[in-house]
């Protein structure tokens, strides 16, 4: 028998920074899915939980009942074990692309239900679409024989998992209620524990380009979701990862592919090696892998085949050229020193105003847009030389895209201290 | 030229404790009065008011923005100066009625723009209604010519006044975002200002059957308000009073109506005569009639007279019978001594229980619903004296109205120090 509450009493006792009992959580959640609480109320909640915060109980219950408003997926049906990673997004961040191939190269299954990007995140659907032929929609069965065939899937998440979320996500987004550590740890792993997946890395981002602006919130963060995962028993490791300048040396969708390739066949950027070879270790030890080294798949070719079959499995075709855009314009260097700083914000907001990001849900992103990047902050640079290449298909966007990069960079003497790409690790 | 904001800049803009430009209040209060800020937005900026508040400027702008996103009223053309009263609402409070008439028998104009009651506190037109023939919605000719030949009208405030407070309100109700002084006091001050009287008495409530449940919160409420008065040049007083107990002996519809005829006719409660007189020498003295003694008006009959005129021009009868409920119960003292303690919200509860109010818009009230008190704190009670009888037309509702009288009185050996009616003044 469910006891009735009432919405009032239940945004009034968080706005007066009560504790919410397990069983009015449950209502809450229920019924905002049902369409029995309004957007109006709801978006009230929120702002009081992005106010007043939830204890790590109210976020476990928050968790569990968005998780319990739709349906649960089991792989329990597999001959492998499953190991899956979720980045709390940044800017040039593809490295699901060469990662899921890599530990599926080492006979882990991984799952990656990834969605579109919205503002100045791309999203890995996006890039993957960049690809001729690729579908990201698989049906239930089709993402589970893919796993067990192949070992890696990169698909749209279903819409029957957490529902609940899927609602209140699109709600925070207009209301001012997105950065708030119980809501984005609740959302996200509300999504992952439905997955059923046995393990979870988490890829948590830090700086200008990130949610989390600070290694304090990142690392609050990442304890709160490492907590809801371990508490639903998934084995649940984060990171905590350097976002204040952008992730390789493409920031776009066709260009963040290639990227991938390059480092599929033994190549591409430090950074881009460095941060995938670091999760594969990660999600390896959860799965009972820890004798491997990942480095080893992406030079002996075992990555690159497993990316190939995967790919193909989804109708896209590895060998295709890729979309390339129509205009380039190229930013130079102002003056010679070292590039100290290069801003993930301000790349990726440029890189969304060219066309790779979308403003709405609905629009298209252009697969070739995006910005290529000359140098790195400690790299030398000498007056003249180009910093970026920004590239779209709408050249009338240049201009909005080139304002975004005004204070992008600096450069200096001699190279500020660097940050290192891994800050942290929460177990 | 009116700059372009946008929703989500706003609420982060609270959010984060910063101060919101008057522009971007102008904005978002007339992007929601035409319904391009959605709802779920505006209670999320709401919520982040309740919690992070707002400064005196940007509570006046706030006020500014609402009066204009409607009509104003003018009163300029009248014979008589105007004085306007308006009651943060409490349980008994049918002060308006006596009120009107007294201070109009002396010449001035009492415009009275009036809601229904919406919870455990009563609406001054659901009381005048109960009155056979009275009708509360005029036309604007028809009420000013009312105030220029009778010089009371008590009616329906229009739908023009303020439009944005009227949603906003509704808004409020739904999402627990009522409390917050700052919305509080510019939702009365927008709706006084907007009806452009010259001077205005305000009566700020205190206690378990107030909004304001402290003299600390009541006196900020009370001090917001009479400066946005004042900023606003109209001249503007409040008067704290007490509101831990009801007012008067009489908590319903008609027996409110009754009530009030007779302190017109110069008897009723002592607590009722002393806050009607209190009120109207507040309102005389703003109005510029210092010198004259209201209570002479309730000795004299000339405030029944202008009561018996103003009832009469709404089609009501001032001689008619009022509707009486058709079930009655009584509650007795259950001990012998002095009662210490009656408690205005459970009486108000009980009484909204009976039918004397609405749960929503939308519902009737029943005219002879209410609670006739016996006792008020400080009398001597005995065992088995009636201390309270329960009246309504449904008498399946004594169970509940009888529940929330629980623990509404305490009977002890000697009285409490008593609160004075009048707390005190704010100018």
């Amino acid at each position: 028998m469910t006891e009735s509450f009432d919405a009032v009493d239940v945004i009034a006792a968080k706005r007066d920074k009560r504790v919410l009992r397990k069983d009015a959580i449950d209502w809450v959640i229920d019924a905002y899915t049902r369409g029995a609480v309004a957007d109006e109320q709801m978006s009230a909640l929120a702002m009081a939980i992005f106010l007043n915060g939830m204890s790590r109980e109210e976020i476990a219950h928050w968790t569990t009942a968005m998780i319990v408003s739709g349906e649960r997926m089991d792989f329990g049906s597999l001959s492998r074990s499953t190991a899956d990673k979720h980045s709390t997004g940044g800017v040039g961040d593809k490295i699901t692309l060469p990662l899921a191939p890599l530990v599926a190269a080492y006979g882990v299954a991984v799952p990656q239900l990834s969605g579109r990007g919205l503002g100045h995140t791309g999203g890995t659907l996006d890039k993957l679409e960049s690809i001729p032929g690729w579908q990201a929609s698989l049906t239930n069965e089709a993402m589970l024989r893919q796993l067990d065939e192949i070992g890696a899937v990169i698909c749209a998440a279903g819409a029957g998992l957490a529902p609940a979320d899927k609602k209140l996500y699109a709600l925070r987004d207009v209301t001012a209620t997105v950065e708030s550590i119980p809501l984005i740890a609740s959302s996200i792993m509300s999504k992952k524990i439905a997955e059923g997946t046995g393990s979870l890395v988490l890829d948590v981002k830090v700086g200008s380009g990130a949610f989390m602006k600070t290694a304090e919130q990142a690392r609050e963060l990442a304890r709160t979701m490492v907590d809801l995962g371990t508490d639903a028993g998934v084995r649940t490791v984060a990171l905590l990862t350097d976002m204040s300048t952008p992730l390789g040396l493409a920031v776009g969708n066709a260009i963040e592919v290639q990227e991938s390739v390059d480092v599929l066949a033994g190549g591409g950027p430090a950074d881009v090696v460095e941060l995938t070879v670091a999760l594969a270790r990660e999600m390896l030890a959860a799965a009972g892998k820890s004798d491997v080294d990942p480095a080893e798949a992406l030079r002996d070719g075992s990555a690159m085949d497993v990316w190939r079959r995967m790919i193909s499995a989804q109708g896209g075709d590895p060998d295709a050229a890729l979309p390339v855009a129509t205009d380039s314009e190229v930013i130079t260097a102002d003056s010679s020193g070292v590039l100290q700083r290069l801003d993930a914000l301000a790349v990726g907001v440029a890189s969304w105003r060219l066309g790779a990001g979308r403003a709405r849900k609905e629009d298209p992103v252009q697969a070739g847009a995006g910005v290529v990047i000359h140098a790195k902050p400690g790299d030398a640079v000498t007056a003249g030389q180009p910093l970026l290449t920004l590239l779209t298909d709408t050249p009338d966007r240049f201009a909005r895209a080139k304002e975004s990069l005004r204070d992008a960079w600096l450069i200096g003497e001699s190279a500020d201290e660097t940050v290192p790409l891994v800050i942290d690790r929460v177990s």
